[in-house]
């Protein structure tokens, strides 16, 4: 099995999102994880001793028994999957890619530089062109290809039926996060814990300014975001004003109409259905839907009219699978599915 | 203290929101509990034994031992709070007003009534004078005068000094609701616990024709509600057009310069501040300020220009005491203050 | 696949045990779920309609659009599992076993009949054979075989292999429930948020008396129980007396030992590993653990001296898989396996 | 009112235990504070700017612009609240003592030493008579007087009148503790939601430990200690071996009738009642009784008998109010009140 697997580096592994990447990458088809990069301090130690394990699924047993690696992009290798911090990423990253690796990466740094691709594949596949001009006018052998931050996945996720059948012309949206997208040991159970907290630092623009990168247009974009004593789901309510004002059963049908390309639907972390329309009128739900499609399903509920804009609906989606681990991947199976990475013979 | 001291009666004691009138009335200086009213199964026993008590704040002695009534309108009173479910209160309310009482209610039937007061004495105090016209065209010798949704007067307190300042044009408000405002025994565990419910049966249309009520004018209001794993404490995020297109500074501004009547602001349940805003990046948060001002203060924060309309804020205030058995209290306080019902001499 | 699976009713489908069953049975290897029974409320719906599903999992759709039945014994059938309340158990079970069913019951009525097998495979198998004398006694065609109680479960399942190796003397328990051990809607989340309620009716008394009876021998137990705002998996905290006052090592090793029958470890439902014993000084954990072997193992952890008795420890397991619906399938793959119920040809 | 209160000192202000010496300090009768000491890192700065305070109590005015001091003995003094982290606790508190000052502690590092007095005032006023062997033994001019641990203080409050009524020969004790007993940030919200923790380092040592000192006598005590997403209040089953095999009745008389010397109920900051013995089957409830009494109020239920040792109950108790700074104040109004500290005149 291992025999024609693409061997595959972790940046930043000790990490939460690190650690999702080891779980949703044990038993990849086409990837293979052959080394564990950490911060200098933790280099040299077994992952296992090194990493303060968050995942309920156990630490698998072939990856535990690595030795971690300082991020030192001399070692030769093809594809680097960043969860590196902000700080880090914005060093790091360029040398892998300087070096020749796809830097894959979840980190912000680069998501918003017009020569890097952010990708969600069955919204903007098209867009890892970029990376010609982004190597020619860096000089790099490889290429940062990034995703987009956990929420403005999950409402691009949402948007982009809207967007094609109708045009956007604006929106606000409300987040209620899950405290699993601020990493360990993140948010204090005392703020956490029976509470709302109103702010997640950069979040709002971030979702404000990727929501547009990705969907390729600009419209104005109205982000609230709050953390909730939840542990992973991200839920969003949503207000958009669309072009031609359709009403909740256009929209609906657009929602079940909507296709990703079918080579995307055909990658092996692409779930059975990209957007999953729920009729119940108190769903989509995080406890019960954040994990459906293996957390790669956005789920989207009670669309009804909104008095304000056109239309209101929520949506729910898994911030460290679709939102962030599992983004990656479906990134790096586009390079693979593109020949932009080429598989071991 | 008692001798002077208006008698009370409480319609619904055994509920939720009746046991926050026990708690709040006990001590009160104006008001004296003489006749706790319950369904019909529970009249005839001592109120200690029926109610099964979920306030921290023990049972008061003085009420424990109180045998419930059933709710019969030929008892002579004066004032009448209702803490009733919305079947029940249709039936019962009319016969109290019918009677001669004051009924002072939480329960949701008459709000939107053309001749019922939907009060919030901060803001609309002057409505009371509808009741001539309630009580001319019912036949009534009483009347019934009643307090908005819980979100809806959180939502109203801190929009009322953007709508006499600028004038409010449309708004889009997403809740996360606390789960003490759907009573006992509410929500199931299995719902709340680490999760998002994005539905409360009818809580959008309240909200939404709620506050044009109160607020005296009709614009459009777009709410989207939830209910999140927090016991106290409902948190709003608003983003709002205003006439003119004022800046943050300027909304900001406005909130600190409103001020309630005078009258209204001595009141013995008006809290020191009406709306407290807050300048910390992340507050309000219900755990923190719920209780603010004794639950009868809205906190205000992270003021700031929103994208699509104009202004965003959070705002969070008590479900239970501002939003309901204390708003009920205020709003019989301010018939005191204004001679409609008489006190003891 | 399904031509030579053993037909199987679900009795009380619609609760929280039912739709574990229905989720645990879909795709079973030996059982085909053919008939679900409700209350007569809802006998003739679908089963999507009538339910409120739960699981996170969704409704396979095969069951969803079975048409609800009444309890009716006179339909002839092979096994029926009970999910039933304790009242509709006393009446209802008896018909079917008396009919010719396998009734595998989840209920608590007749755990503790002197006939009536309580079984946990991997601890007391061969007490099947009491199905003997309660045919004989009560002259049944069919007969009832019982599960424990959820901490029951986890608690003798963690003390059997102290029992083998060394004896036990006595031992105190302390029980930290999930909420989805009250079913659905269970317990309010006002009791629930952020709060220990240290009572659960019933239990402690059930824990203390089927321990013993699964063991097969009488030791005091003294059990508290609570119930904690976690949503899946018990944690047991555990002191106990054992004969010959074994040191930790010895404890630990006994626990590592201990190997259910190779007939049992073989049923399609049994885990890998029956009991995990986690070295880390925090584990188990019900986030962490309670998923272990797909919800059937039981987590082991902290073992240490106990200053007053002999042995501490800590014991999690998934409360409504191994402590409810798994523990019913496993009892009956238990009764395939050992011929009392016949494969179809 | 300030003008014959004691100038008090706080070591450690910044912390979740010197925020709640501040609040409960505020407007005291006896103590005014006039200095907050912090690490070297914070000298320097107003409290309000250096503190992330997590009271939800608003920071009172007259101490948010104290501009925070370094922990310096040299300065005069009489009474300094030690809210240290245990590293620090072990250099600067001798410093202080040495000094001159009566350091009342919560720290950990000198609870066990033979000549530290460890008090709860209601168990053990008298113990205050070390210092006089502390300072002997130490040359010190000052001297430290500690409370014991948050969970010690629960146990052994509630049981003193079991020794004092029966003697106690050995205990089993399960905790279910708060998070705010873990200071903040304390515990990662992703380990305490929806969880338990069953460790808790150092915690059960301590437990064993300090209770015998406190209340005189060693016995064997077993502790198990759990973090469980409660905010305030910690739960503690317990099941006790008492002399003579008193009956559950015996042992609820024994909790009743147990009174606290008349000077220490008269302290300002003791409860009216030191123990609330509840009768109800499910209480009590941190939720519901932790903040009993102001917080000073330990709260006991479900009296019943043990099969193993010979009682079971329940006790909760407010984990940082009786069990840290509560106790730390009540500790420094003994020594006024003892005449070991004189007020100003």
């Amino acid at each position: 099995m291992t025999s024609n697997r693409i061997p595959v580096t972790i940046l930043g592994a000790t990490g939460a999102v690190g650690q999702k990447l080891v779980v949703l990458l044990a038993g990849h088809p086409w990837f293979a994880v052959r080394r564990l990069c950490a911060s200098d301090r933790n280099a040299g130690r077994p992952y296992q001793e090194a990493v303060h394990w968050i995942e309920p699924t156990p630490l698998p047993s072939e990856f535990g028994a690595l030795v971690l690696d300082s991020a030192d992009a001399d070692v030769a290798g093809t594809i680097a999957f960043s969860a590196l911090e902000a700080d880090a990423a914005e060093t790091i990253e360029p040398r892998f890619a300087a070096a020749g690796y796809w830097v894959v990466t979840n980190a912000r740094p680069f998501r918003l530089a017009a020569d890097v691709p952010l990708i969600i594949p069955e919204i903007n596949a098209d867009d890892v062109r970029l990376v010609d001009r982004q190597r020619a006018a860096r000089g790099w052998r490889g290429a940062i290809v990034a995703n987009p931050n956990c929420s403005a996945i999950i409402l691009a996720s949402a948007l982009v039926p809207l967007e094609r059948a109708f045009g956007i012309e604006g929106l606000v949206v409300t987040t209620m996060q899950a405290v699993s997208g601020a990493g360990y040991p993140g948010v204090p159970s005392l703020d956490a814990l029976g509470n709302v907290i109103p702010h997640i630092p950069g979040e709002e623009d971030k979702i404000e300014r990727e929501t547009c990168k990705i969907l390729g247009r600009a419209f104005p974009v109205s982000a609230h975001a709050h953390r909730v004593p939840v542990v992973d789901g991200h839920t969003l309510a949503v207000s958009v004003r669309l072009t031609g004002n359709p009403d909740p059963a256009d929209v609906t049908a657009a929602f079940h109409a909507f296709e990703p390309p079918a080579a995307v639907a055909a990658l092996p972390s692409a779930p059975e259905r990209f957007l999953h329309v729920r009729a119940e009128p108190d769903r989509p739900q995080p406890r019960m839907d954040a994990a459906a499609g293996n957390g790669m399903t956005v789920s989207i509920g009670r669309v009804r009219a909104c008095p304000v804009l056109d239309i209101r609906f929520v949506a729910v989606g898994h911030n460290t699978v679709r939102g962030a681990a599992g983004a990656a991947i479906l990134n790096a199976e586009l390079l693979v599915a593109r020949d932009l990475v080429s598989r071991p013979t």
